[in-house]
């Protein structure tokens, strides 16, 4: 059976936006401009770690309550701070470094990359971000998105099956017809489990300069080394891949 | 206590697009191609009166299960044809009248409103349609929601309060500080009694020229006569209306 990509769903964190980046330079700025001083690096990718990895699995498994995104940064925010010696901050100012995540920056390639995707194939975030944070994020970055699909919507996070099948639902489109684009290989391994099609799309720099990347390690549909290089490889028209 | 506005929540179809405009020029072009002759106005009354009257009450009821509103047009048109003596079409023709609300027409003032809007307010799609039709029809129209609420994210149809309540959840505000814009009295009363801002657009044109219209009724925040008076009357700034 010939099938088409008629939808994108783009993962947001790491393949769209440069979160650590972002962070950090913000967190630096904010040292400065208060005079402290603290690894914020390590800050970084510990707070990243505690929430996407442990409370995202924790609310996984159903050994946490269902929390949005917003909330599990909180929570993981107030777990590192202390760890990293930052004790007297005040309300305002954990808030200012906790709403961080709603104004990262696109990675150089992504807006004229989604630009010329969204020409010929609907172009929609696919994030395990809340819907509040992901608005505020496309506004911030200049995102156009044909849609928002934030975990919050289904109480559902990425990798978890409920997330992929409703967003091709609710697009009107079959699984073969939509393709996952992630710098990350749970994400498409999910996807390619539930028919979906699939684009790794590399991202060296996630976690910083010499830092530990992912290499894609199943056999996705596409390669891609930037969004610029994914749109190349689509193409103008829709195409079958199979 | 002083509230400020942060987003406005869009009702679509004849506050935003020309449903009844579009789907009878379209017709209309299908009837010279085909060499059919057909009462095309009253038969897109009768068919958007059987499916966002009759059909989608019955769901807001209860007494007939959820069906996404793509779902109710293609039910509606089916009991609309044979009434206008459209007993002959192929299944894909039927297909493409349906299809017809995916690619509906902005009013004149629409794109321009909107996108000074957008400067300064999330803006989003709040609407009784299906989140495919309002993508299509935001790709074919070049409307670039920040958001698309579409009433199969929640199986709620307009005016049930869950829609309004759950949009301004996953937007993070309050309810005041939600505004709908609406060309319909019944969907601002229930704005307003949920504690959301209400902006009345006028559309005189929505049911065609010398067809009957609605006129504000209520105390709503603001009256506009189209979206480019709206972004005037919304101003630069986020203001309170209290």
């Amino acid at each position: 059976m010939k099938t088409t990509v008629h939808a994108l769903l783009f993962d947001v964190f790491g393949t769209v936006v440069d979160w650590r980046g972002s962070l950090i330079k913000n967190l630096e700025a904010f040292g400065q401009k208060h005079t402290i001083t603290a690894d914020w690096s390590g800050l970084v990718d510990a707070w990243q770690s505690e929430a996407h990895g442990q409370l995202v699995e924790q609310i996984r498994e159903r050994t946490l309550p269902w929390h949005p995104l917003d909330d599990v940064h909180r929570l993981a925010l107030q777990e590192v701070l202390p760890r990293y010696g930052l004790v007297g901050l005040t309300d305002a100012e954990v808030t200012w470094i906790h709403r961080l995540w709603h104004r990262l920056e696109p990675w150089p390639d992504t807006l004229a990359g989604l630009s010329r995707l969204k020409q010929h194939y609907s172009v929609s975030a696919f994030s395990n971000g809340n819907v509040a944070l992901l608005v505020d994020m496309a506004r911030h970055a200049r995102l156009s998105w044909d849609m928002i699909f934030g975990a919050d919507l289904f109480n559902h996070y990425k990798p978890d099956a409920e997330f992929y099948l409703r967003a091709c639902t609710l697009l009107g489109h079959e699984p073969e017809q939509v393709m996952v684009c992630a710098a990350h290989n749970d994400d498409l391994q999910a996807a390619s489990e539930l028919g979906l099609r699939t684009a790794f799309i590399q991202r060296p720099m996630e976690k910083g300069p010499g830092g530990p990347f992912e290499s894609p390690t199943g056999s996705w549909d596409l390669i891609a080394s930037d969004l610029q290089d994914l749109a190349d490889q689509l193409g103008p028209e829709i195409i079958d891949y199979r």
